[in-house]
């Protein structure tokens, strides 16, 4: 597997522990950017030309690719975005002001990604709805039972991620969505941690809206897709406005495309298209399941080798998918990840863009270690030892 | 120069004139594009490992290289955007409702792409001001003199195109700056057209926001840049929220970070910024007056051998620096495209995202052949052979 990965021959003793914050990117990725570039460049729904017919079609194939992988009715139920935290605030923006009103409820759970947080409580904001933050369980996970407590008849909008990124757990959506719908309400999931670590089915969570980074599963930088019921996308506004996203513009008057276009305002990341294309290949091409249970093996191991060491702190559980949060009793996990950075490991160190998690479990921040399909034992064991060695340094310990 | 474009290798029989559409790329904006890839893939903004710190090190160069570029005064008025169109709708979003008022007036061009022109047209619905559309030169011009007469103490927001994207002219901008400026409005001046084919300086004309695309510029796609005057980005409220640009999230209230991060939710497109950063070298390293005179020469002889064709219809004039619009009588640019494209020839036919101009012009469409630095006299022989075969085709004569 890990030959696959070019960047790994030129990082050769790095390890790279830090996927949940970006991937790194099979051949097969590099090599579909470089195909469009060098033999394929056109815009799309734009030219009339062959190469831009060629292009447009190819594109279209993604965008129906994207909806099989996740398994949607329809490739108009795709709509491609820079980034997760784009297809959130598309939610946000357009679907959340024709649904909520003034005492309305917006319900979170309080181990969100500022991604599905912020967008909400400005959303509650504007609208004049409330916006209610769940508890979450003392180690990080969120609380899908306290979650499911708080939804009432006056929740509009339930926003949840499927894999959270602090402490990696994984959310059963599917009875939140039946709870929400059948109180009138709708359920926005975060997918930007389970994508690249478990296989998704938007129908069988029975999501409303569904939204994921194309970085975060193997392939490139500004992309990534929003699934949307056909029936919503359809009767949400555009926020933003350009070319190929229009039916007729007049000079008082403008009427907007079908979906998904309406959505796609501009020329679009035409060649981040082709790369998520090549990486969704990628993955299809692997055993989903056992590639969860791979990752699931590292991260029972990281915690296992993690708690015999003195002062360490271990967030999440050992359900967690690919990520593991933690902490060494008196050192700053900054000071820790710079530490570790010394002997080659790269782990991320933070709040995780997850401040009001932060603020429950009453800690700054946290060291995060967190595995893609390359990483291996071996890597689990450099990181235990670089732990291990800096609570010596730190501690004179261990 | 051709040579450096891997895609004429793989396409040596295309003679493509589509470059107001997308460029084609040169090696080093490849090479870019791998060696982040490859070599330093990590996020930006969020780690503490050497690998990412010096990746976001880098990143932010390539910022204080396009303010440079731009001749910004400092790197923070440079704020990364998914593309032109982005960057337009993040300023008439964000900046637009906090200077426009009920009974103010935003003024375009009736030459204006829709990018340019929906976002305005939309924000005045919203914000109760009236939108005013100048009359355009009967070649499709934008009319400077008629923009000009119709800046008064009533007009907010101008938005015009430095360069236009149907009839290539170039606009004097500095003289409608001043105007507005002394009426106590604002100019936005989209550069789409203008980045790739001349020297830009944000302060000679005085603009307040200026947007570009990096395909168009022979860069990538997915990536673009919005330059924006210090104060006016300091005061904007964020549209996106997510990662990376908050101060503090707490459950009910959050604080942005400082620009250009505020404007920068979620993870860039970090590869697209790379690649930006080695189109821009590489129009550094050319002589950009010298490159402007080139490539006008192309469009003045296009237009001469084009005028000796029965039938033809010219927009725009010779004073255009790289776009040549046109149709040929009797035939619908559409079918004319579709005829060049089986020589191997690759113009564009449509309204080019500027319908309220075609209907200044009367006309639903016309061809546009576009060029960019890699073409060349024999490029424009090609075309005007095939356009002289399409008229004796369709017509039966020439």
């Amino acid at each position: 597997m890990r030959e696959q990965f070019p960047f790994f021959k030129a990082n050769p003793d790095l390890v790279y522990l830090d996927s949940a914050a970006t991937s790194q990117k099979p051949q097969v990725v590099l090599d579909a950017l470089q195909n469009y570039y060098v033999n394929d460049n056109a815009n799309v729904h734009r030219g009339l030309y062959r190469l831009a017919y060629n292009t447009t079609e190819a594109y279209e194939g993604v965008r129906a690719q994207v909806a099989k992988y996740l398994h949607a009715k329809r490739p108009e139920e795709i709509t491609f975005t820079r980034s997760t935290t784009d297809g959130l605030n598309l939610v946000a923006s357009s679907f959340g002001p024709t649904v909520v009103q003034p005492g309305d409820e917006i319900l979170v759970s309080g181990a969100e990604h500022h991604s599905n947080f912020i967008p909400w409580q400005q959303l509650a904001h504007r609208t004049g709805a409330t916006f209610v933050v769940a508890p979450v369980k003392p180690d990080g996970d969120t609380d899908v039972d306290q979650l499911a407590k708080l939804i009432t008849n006056k929740t509009k909008i339930l926003a949840v991620a499927q894999v959270t990124n602090v402490s990696g757990g994984l959310v059963d959506v599917r009875p939140l969505a039946d709870k929400v719908h059948a109180n009138g309400g709708y359920i926005v999931v975060d997918g930007a941690q389970a994508v690249p670590h478990m296989p998704v089915d938007v129908q069988a969570i029975d999501a409303d809206f569904y939204s994921f980074s194309g970085h975060k599963v193997y392939g490139p930088t500004g992309i990534g897709a929003l699934y949307g019921r056909y029936q919503f996308f359809e009767a949400m506004p555009p926020i933003q406005y350009g070319g190929e996203m229009i039916d007729e513009v007049q000079d008082q008057v403008s009427t907007w495309a079908e979906v998904p276009l309406k959505f796609e305002a501009g020329t679009p990341n035409i060649a981040g298209v082709f790369g998520l294309g090549a990486a969704l290949d990628f993955m299809s091409q692997l055993d989903l399941k056992q590639m969860m249970q791979a990752e699931n093996t590292l991260v029972k191991s990281l915690r296992a080798e993690l708690s015999t060491i003195d002062g360490i702190i271990l967030y999440g559980s050992d359900a967690s998918l690919s990520t593991v949060s933690f902490n060494l009793t008196g050192v700053h996990p900054h000071d820790l990840a710079t530490f570790l950075d010394e002997q080659d490991v790269a782990v991320r160190a933070g709040h995780h863009c997850a401040q009001p998690l932060m603020a429950r479990l009453g800690i700054p921040a946290t060291a995060r270690a967190s595995f893609g399909i390359y990483n291996t034992q071996a890597d689990v064991d450099k990181l235990v030892a670089a732990v291990r060695a800096a609570g010596g340094y730190f501690h004179g310990t261990n």
